[in-house]
């Protein structure tokens, strides 16, 4: 878009600094792989900085954060770096999708993807590992992560979790290498959240042993299910399983979707529909769709009959009797959906900050009092407040990402494997989930409005982001009815007693849920007993950066909502009707007490991960940084802590201030803290996050210098003034 | 993307239903010209509605909300019916701008557009009308809005209003009719809200009676200027007037870019450069660019010189002789960006809510407790929870829009002109745009959210908006920088004895704008001597639903937090950097005391616009939603309000469940109070907003009643078991 060549005057800036025109992006570092983290630390002339011996190591930092597959992590962060892989802005949507498939079969070449199959098939039988490479997928294209996600997290994970050993043998090699792109049909236009209430059907016909797969009204047209609309090839398609005139529930039919056309292209099969979603928020490089079956035969031996089989003359069983419970499990074997979505979010969080307060340290706007130049964005308070308390989060985040991780990995390598276990990681999944994905979506947020104008641009991946994560709070469970989930099991841990109280109503599907849970490694950890005792430390003498004081105060609010609504639900026993009344008059306060709980959670794992810091100075910083965490959650309910008589009116009052002293003193360190991230300006791809903003002060600074050097600066007018007025002379024009 | 015909069994739907496919829109009314809104509300089958004398009379609510251009807001409206006019989601960014370029010019056939420039040329002298109508402009295309606004709110306004009669008789007429597209070049890369740093530099060249334009430094490159990139053929440019070697500060310019190239097509003229800001978060209907100049030479006259003149010999005059004064008078001129931009924010709130509460009276999920059918989601106290405060904020924001602009009108319509007039007039709209705008985000994000996977489909329309709508948050004001001001000017009405406090650093640009402030009028109506009075209602008998509780503790809270800071500052002023030190402690307390005040102007305006509602039941809803506004701004607060002792401990806890039931109250009434919005599915064009959803689920009732009646349903597993154990039979594979 430019034009004419520009002659450059004996004072303009030098041509050296025309490298930092906006729009220019840095070279990436010749050798980003494996980076040391404290390398990336952009530089900030000017800017708080601590001292050298003072500063923490980011280097040992960023090896706790990237955890135990810290390996797989970057290995899969740096092959973001393939130009070939990374996103681009504003690429037509058709473009985009061939894009993406494409990036697909480059992952299958590279086999991380395939780390979560059985070694037999090629895979390496490594469910954590898998994931931990996954969640840096986004740092490449969140499309690409999602488009993969379907492909092997959803469709492949299903075949491996409720398909047998032939279904494993015939059916998951094409699927690993993408010779068989695939859907995971369940959701449908009338059924979102109540899966159970699909409308789907697949009938046995024991003439032909064949089942047949049937959409029979509109709302059971099966909706948002991406590889759908364009490069499918197959499908795993959730449908009521019928036999012999009974309805066995919710099963999954590994579906042949398309076949190949003319020139190898695939067509659908007939009696098969689809229909394309068209234009998305986000996530525009896959193929979301529409599908629909008319009568579509499929083989008795397609049913994935891990828990629930029909023999040739249409009998049914199932390895579980109690159909609800079957349904649950057959969901709960899909949790890697959530927990990787998690992740991802995490990623995203993590790329928002470090975009901002890179930004932030070099950025600068109004003079300072001291004259002697403009003031560094993080330097004003405002800007601390907007971006520290995320960046808090974020670590928090974090960490208990990675606990969930590591539970998710027992589960699934077999380790710790039983159905408390499962039930206990569904719980977490469900709690980590809305907090992760909502937090990349105020972290995106506030990093964009931070970084103003250049934030918009979609040269700063901010805006881009933002968009592709923001389906993420609705897919693979909504947050709020995963939060309900977690706050429904919260009451069933509260004690058996709340086994008694009539729900009904919003609450059914929840109630289906937790009735199958049992009351082992309870997340409600301290439950009934401790209720009557809390807040004597955190009322008396207890400092409010105590982290006793700190886990008390958020444990108490926990237990003492869900003690509140399990009183109000006990209390009343009527008709159904009037007990599902009840339920959803305290639903929103429910949900409330399920955030708390998990944000619990996260507080305990950030926490938790203080110990593992050896470097003194370092734990400093982080327990400051764990601080600000607990902190800004206590100011956050700080009306719940004085009704419910927790803080005092004159304790509370400290809380804000302590919050502004953690910021100053975080402030210094904000710069490493994001450098522990471990991404380069390279992973980045933010021109403001690459030094550019630096380059053009320093230009900016050397051009003023030499005119003043040179006599040439004019004079400004209101100094004129001012001497005139001394001088005794008129002031013009008054 | 569909495929081969579908046989239709003999239970299928009828086909009738077919026409509520996914991905069908809903033909427009035929005649949706000024409709009666009530006939727009949607049907809800099922759902609590009032019974009809309860209803609240929509079309007077409707045309209340439409305020004094209440026509030309409704003929705006329309426009937007026209196809030519509406956005195409996921139109490539080079077709979306063309297209946006040819809607302006059917905008100037339409001769809306140009109601705010003179009668004498054309116009209609009409400054409030102009922008009533403009703010509906997003329920077409928000890039149409800005556009336009950049061409005539912006470019033409700079014009009209620093310009003289003959730089009005000379250029408005081509700006006017687009044969002049043009930009408002102020913004800099190195200086978005710091205006008054500015590095380009006009310098004055007596010898050929020129200006010389130039852009020394990369840093002074113009950024983000809408028509840059391509369209613009002229622009106002705002630089470093010099003449004499004296630079008299901030001055604009009209300069010509661009030229006809070989083909008509413009092309830059020399010395001018452009470049493309490419794919932005939103708006990529209009064409951002840098713009930067080397040595271009302006003729004298084209000096935009109402508040400055540079005579042939170079001597330089203003009516205005304080520098700084001059600067903020030549700005404030320009505040009708503010203003529209506040509006159309309400206008997509108003849309976003729409849809959302839309949805919400016809969607259903999980059966409720009397097992007669699935619950409506507005049902949910949650989604109860999340929509209706919103609702509450849109009226309060709409109310609030309606006054701004009134007094808008009055001051640019030369009725109520005097600087304090101007003053007062920035000042509101500096409360306004902040909170209008991050509604808008909010409301926009919720309704998605609330819409689940359906809001996140681009043909559902919340996405799109949303994506739009990002950057008014942080253009024409940023909006922290713009709550910073209003809350400087709060601390300056506190009370003469704070213009003694040492203010600097961070402060330097509102304290320059405030120092030139008079007290008339002061936002802060009631100032210091009611601080010490306060509370005792609202902590004694008076009933939280009282108007006079809920100002009081409104109003309170704005004055007793300036009080504080304004003691805080006044405590010290030791160095210039001490006190900067100082303030830049107090800046989220600032900021938040700012919101607090533009908080209490939306609720004021709302609550002066219940007095003009005549019919008893509307009143009486709509004083409860004022009241769901008011009690939500209590409880998002209520931990000051217990801190500082305005409301016990034991009156806090009533606030929630005063809130909860007023969300009761309100839920009846939501579809007719979204409807008075006025706007019909062929304004909203979202799928989810037609109706479909119902016409689904009826055709799914129907299905299953048939089958029932056929004898042809599947019993279900569980109820077999159940029958089974009834009559004594083993139940199968335990």
């Amino acid at each position: 878009m430019t034009s004419t060549t520009r002659t450059t005057g004996p004072l303009d800036a030098a041509p050296a600094a025309s490298t930092t025109a906006p729009g220019t992006t840095a070279p990436a570092p010749a050798a980003a792989n494996l980076s040391a983290p404290s390398a990336a630390t952009p530089p900030s002339p000017g800017a708080v900085r601590p001292e050298p011996g003072e500063r923490i190591d980011v280097t040992a930092l960023g090896r706790l954060l990237d955890g135990r597959w810290w390996q797989l992590r970057r290995r899969a962060r740096d092959l973001a770096l393939d130009p070939d892989l990374q996103k681009i802005e504003g690429l037509p949507m058709a473009e985009h999708r061939e894009r993406v498939l494409r990036q697909l079969r480059t992952l299958v070449a590279q086999g991380e993807v395939l780390r979560a199959f059985p070694v037999a098939l090629g895979g390496k039988d490594d469910p954590g590992g898998n994931i931990a490479g996954f969640e840096e997928l986004v740092v490449a294209d969140p499309s690409l992560q999602i488009k993969g996600g379907v492909q092997w997290g959803l469709f492949g994970s299903a075949v491996l979790h409720l398909g047998n050993a032939e279904h494993h043998a015939r059916l998951l090699p094409g699927i690993m290498d993408l010779t068989v792109p695939g859907c995971f049909a369940m959701t449908e236009i009338g059924h979102g959240s109540d899966v159970a209430s699909i409308a789907t059907t697949a009938t046995y016909d024991a003439g032909t042993e064949e089942f047949v797969l049937h959409t029979p009204i509109a709302a059971a047209r099966k909706e948002y299910i991406g590889n759908a609309a364009l490069h499918g090839r197959a499908a795993v398609v959730f449908a009521q399983l019928i036999t012999r005139g009974v309805n066995h529930g919710v099963h999954a039919l590994y579906v042949t979707l398309r076949g190949d056309g003319a020139d190898g292209a695939p067509v659908l099969l007939p009696g098969v529909h689809a229909e394309d979603d068209g234009v998305k928020g986000g996530l525009n490089g896959i193929d979301n769709g529409r599908l629909w079956f008319d009568h579509v035969r499929v083989p008795r031996a397609n049913l994935l009959n891990r828990y629930g089989e029909v023999t040739a003359d249409g009998t049914y069983s199932s390895p579980i009797e109690n159909p609800g419970r079957r349904f649950f499990t057959m969901l709960g074997t899909l949790v890697q959906g959530r927990v990787s979505l998690s992740g991802a979010a995490v990623t995203a969080s993590k790329m928002a900050l470090d975009i901002a307060v890179r930004y932030g340290l070099e950025r600068r706007q109004f003079t300072g009092a001291d004259e002697t130049g403009e003031v560094v964005l993080l330097d004003y308070q405002q800007h601390q407040r907007r971006l520290l308390p995320l960046l808090a989060r974020t670590y928090a985040a974090a960490f208990a990402q990675a606990e969930l991780l590591e539970r998710f990995h027992d589960v699934f390598s077999g380790a710790h494997d039983t159905d408390a276990d499962r039930q206990d990681l569904e719980t977490q999944a469900a709690a980590a989930k809305p907090l992760t994905t909502w937090l990349a979506l105020d972290a995106l947020q506030e990093a964009r409005e931070a970084c103003g104008g250049a934030g918009f641009i979609a040269e700063n991946r901010l805006a881009g982001l933002r968009q592709d994560m923001d389906v993420y709070v609705t897919f693979e469970g909504d947050n709020n009815v995963l939060l309900q989930l977690v706050g429904k099991r919260l009451l069933t841990d509260y004690g058996k007693s709340m086994a008694k109280i009539d729900i009904a109503g919003a609450a059914r599907y929840v109630a289906a849920r937790a009735a199958d849970m049992t009351l082992h490694r309870t997340p409600l950890r301290r439950a009934a007993q401790s209720i009557h005792d809390t807040g004597s430390r955190a009322r008396a003498a207890g400092h409010l950066r105590a982290a006793d004081t700190q886990r008390e105060l958020l444990e108490d609010r926990v237990e003492a909502m869900v003690a509140e609504i399990a009183g109000a639900l006990r209390s009343r026993h009527a008709s159904p009707v009037e007990a599902a009344a009840v339920f959803n008059a305290h639903q929103h306060e429910l949900i409330e007490a399920a955030r708390a709980h998990a944000e619990l959670l996260q507080w305990e794992a950030f926490t938790a991960a203080l110990a593992r810091v050896r470097d003194p100075r370092t734990r400093e910083v982080l327990t400051t940084l764990r601080d600000l965490f607990g902190l800004t959650l206590v100011e956050k309910n700080l009306a719940w802590y004085l009704m419910n008589g927790r803080i005092s009116a004159q304790r509370a009052k400290t809380v804000t201030s302590y919050v502004d002293r953690l910021l100053v003193r975080l402030r210094p360190h904000a710069g490493d803290l994001v450098a522990a991230f471990g991404y380069t300006p390279a992973h980045l791809r933010a021109t403001i996050a690459t030094g550019a903003e630096g380059q053009r002060q320093h230009e900016a600074r050397e051009y003023f210098r030499r005119l003043r050097a040179a006599g040439l600066e004019p004079v400004n007018e209101k100094e004129l003034h001012a001497s005139q007025q001394r001088s005794g002379l008129a002031t013009p024009a008054e």
